[in-house]
């Protein structure tokens, strides 16, 4: 007996959701986690932005560690959106799950935006760290603006 | 003119005092951060205790993957326990701030055996995993009884 390819790819997608689901115990815990880490991340990242913006005075260190522990946070909420997280406590719009590969990519980008700021303040130059924080900011912006109810 | 050791004590106290709280924007944004982070942690390292436990098939390479991320997110919190942070929407004991020290201590302790957890893993065999996480699991217990509100 031969399986169509239909079938197998449905129960590929079937057998990858149950992983990404088995993460979280049930969806409120996958909607806390995004939200908790995304929480965690800004309030790094928010202090490079104070830098920047001349609210603090520019520390390279200082931004560094925060860069690289914004980086590490921003890698973690997607695998937190898996079907049956659309629902409760959440401004996550319906548009995510039908997108999910444009959704994926806009990740993807932010991400490496975090990376290429790491690398900005590495280099101690104060200019260097203000270009990539627009652009990281940048790619916060647009997926707020397209997939977070406001 | 010769300051006091006590007055340039005072003055050291309050300027660390200052750096301290300068990371949160407000008191309620630490104790979110902390909380958040905590969660972060707990569900990464819940992923390693249904393993050791048997509810899930053990997998030596997902078991290290969440032990890493559960050590990052170890050494977050602490940082958000600073003063003025004993209130609000929070069941950390005033006992923290009194026994700042002996606090301190049970967070090093912790992430000391969130690294041993780490090592661990990397040996692949279960065995391993599970005696370091009911070590690790003993300094979150102790710390909960001692510092934290029912």
């Amino acid at each position: 007996m031969k399986l169509s390819s239909t079938l197998v790819f449905s129960l590929g997608a079937l057998l990858l959701s149950q992983a990404a689901q088995a993460q979280f115990a049930k969806p409120e815990d996958a909607v806390k986690y995004r939200k908790n880490a995304l929480f965690v991340m800004q309030q790094h990242y928010a202090r490079i932005g104070a830098m920047t913006a001349g609210r603090v005075p520019f520390d390279a260190k200082v931004a560094q560690d925060n860069a690289e522990t914004a980086l590490f946070m921003a890698k973690l909420p997607w695998a937190a959106f898996g079907e049956g997280t659309d629902k409760g406590d959440t401004k996550a719009k319906a548009e995510i799950w039908k997108e999910m590969d444009k959704f994926k990519d806009g990740s993807d980008k932010m991400v490496a935006e975090m990376q290429k700021l790491v690398a900005a303040t590495r280099t101690g130059n104060l200019d260097n760290v203000k270009a990539s924080f627009t652009a990281a900011s940048g790619t916060c912006k647009s997926c707020h603006d397209a997939y977070r109810e406001k």
